[in-house]
């Protein structure tokens, strides 16, 4: 046992903008044992989410800094191989905060067991049945709160969170317009997953792209991005329109302090509601998310993608492919 | 009857900043003669509110702008001189949107009639039993669900709605802060109010009032102001903070596009709630409001102020009382 090396990714420094390798320092140390009540786990999967970029900053978000030096904070999915705890046995597949790390020693708590179905391949608790499941369904049913013919634009639509928005809202009978970055991810809403329309946002404008594809306006926006994209979703809500906001992904490499939306009092002239959330909050109701998805992913209804990246050595650059919208769907890493 | 002169204001240039002289027109004619079916009102008192100056740019609010040469919408009570509608007998006072003028002619729609009740000075009927009553009452109750126990903090506190706003919050059990600009204003709000602190912006660091008056953070925020302050209550919101968003006065003046606030993330981080509303949106329960604000204004919980600018000509000048922060209490012109 003690011949194993435990490969580590380590915060060495707080990036400014897009991380760079001189952010992180790879360890090898001998992976660790686990004492009486510990379970020792071998992660095999990475979640990477834009926001843990933002847990790589000083200032505290939901939840605390990384600290310098420490194991990077991350989701991830392992084979739990020494226990003694019967809530974990040996050889079952658990999903927790366990870090960017080959191993993780862990009392339980906050470690979640997967069901054992051969039907479902893992990375797909990160897609589907986790937290980007469950910020979709929660952030769009219980923030959003879509009726039947109202018209929801989604941005970051091309992303693991706002592609299974735009399907539940078109679950739901919503109009349904995504913002999503390149030709091919805007084809993809529209020709694979049902879309009415999308908006290429680096081919031209999103306010004439809005005007064109929302003609009754825009009663629901569920919000990854923040920024211009904002501002110019914020000119073209209706009265009572509902803003869920999940994710400000265009400001998390900020190097100065960001202004909030220019359009910011369109908020008091149409009545308008912001909300945040955060998936954390949803947790004692994942089974409801986990029903509904598991149903419609069964009948066809909802598709993903995972974008696979091989290796834990390649995890710092792969994150910046969320910030550059060059991931192809959720961006998982094999290590 | 056609010898009697109708002065009138008329908007006469778009305002940058602060009201000019020159962005208004005095003109006289012969007072209006009704046609069948139409009242002939005679105006006593006008409202003057920070929303007017939002009516005099070119850019629609939630109200067409008042277009250039016409006289400028205001709400004003008058008493009515002509009159074979029964609903509106002549002697009778009402109430509605008749302009910066001293006699106006009307079909009835959007007026209300008000009770004839000695006990109630005209100038209430903005003051509480009015649309000020109701957006305080609606915005912070029916927006901002304030709990016993919870902190409140209100903007503008020493302007009509934000005094009752205050006052309502003390008496659903809340802590209350509010921000003012002056001592003066400042110890009204403690001294006579009941408010359990007061932050003088004119006197330091908004920042470091919240600190030192919400020790247990901000749970509702009435919001009358935006730009820095808002800023400043952003940084000190709690979980599930709900923020009423009833004004942006700091901004109508504004000559160019104001930024939203910079700690916008935070609504994102502490899962907070923005919301805005507009008084006309309630006009179905104003009664509701008025049946407690009425028990509370005869039990002493609820006091209010006048400040009474004499003569319609003042009119220009004296709104801009409202964004210096000059004014004391409601402001009203007795024409």
């Amino acid at each position: 046992m003690t011949t194993r090396l435990n490969r580590q990714w380590r915060l060495a420094a707080r990036p400014e903008g897009f991380i760079k390798d001189s952010d992180f320092s790879w360890t090898e140390e001998p992976a660790p044992s686990p004492s009486e009540g510990e379970l020792l786990v071998r992660n095999l999967y990475l979640s990477l989410d834009p926001t843990n970029r933002g847990w790589m900053n000083e200032e505290a978000t939901y939840l605390p800094p990384v600290g310098i030096g420490d194991v990077m904070r991350g989701l991830t999915i392992g084979v739990v191989e020494q226990s003694s705890d019967p809530n974990f046995p040996e050889g079952s597949h658990v999903q927790g905060l366990l870090g960017w790390q080959e191993y993780a020693i862990s009392k339980g708590a906050g470690l979640t067991k997967l069901p054992e179905n051969p039907a479902i391949p893992l990375p797909a608790y990160f897609a589907v049945f986790g937290h980007i499941g469950m910020t979709a369904y929660f952030g769009l049913l219980d923030i959003g709160k879509p009726k039947a013919g109202e018209t929801l634009v989604v941005s970051a639509a091309g992303g693991a969170t706002g592609s299974l928005v735009g399907q539940i809202g078109k679950i739901k009978g919503c109009r349904v317009v995504g913002i999503a970055g390149g030709e091919a991810k805007c084809r993809w809403l529209t020709d694979e997953l049902g879309f009415d329309a999308a908006i290429d946002y680096k081919a031209g404008s999103v306010l004439e792209g809005l005007k064109k594809h929302c003609p009754d306006g825009v009663d629901v926006y569920f919000e990854n991005v923040g920024g211009e994209i904002l501002d110019a979703v914020l000119s073209v809500i209706n009265l009572k329109a509902r803003i869920s906001l999940c994710g400000l992904i265009s400001q998390y490499n900020a190097k100065e302090k960001v202004p909030g939306p220019y359009n910011f009092a369109n908020i008091l002239v149409r009545r308008a509601r912001i909300e945040g959330f955060i998936v954390l909050d949803y947790a004692p109701r994942a089974q409801e998310a986990f029903a509904d998805l598991g149903k419609w992913l069964a009948e066809g209804r909802l598709k993903y993608r995972v974008d696979l990246v091989e290796g834990l050595d390649q995890a710092p650059r792969a994150l910046n492919k969320l910030f550059e919208g060059s991931n192809q769907g959720k961006l998982v890493v094999k290590i």
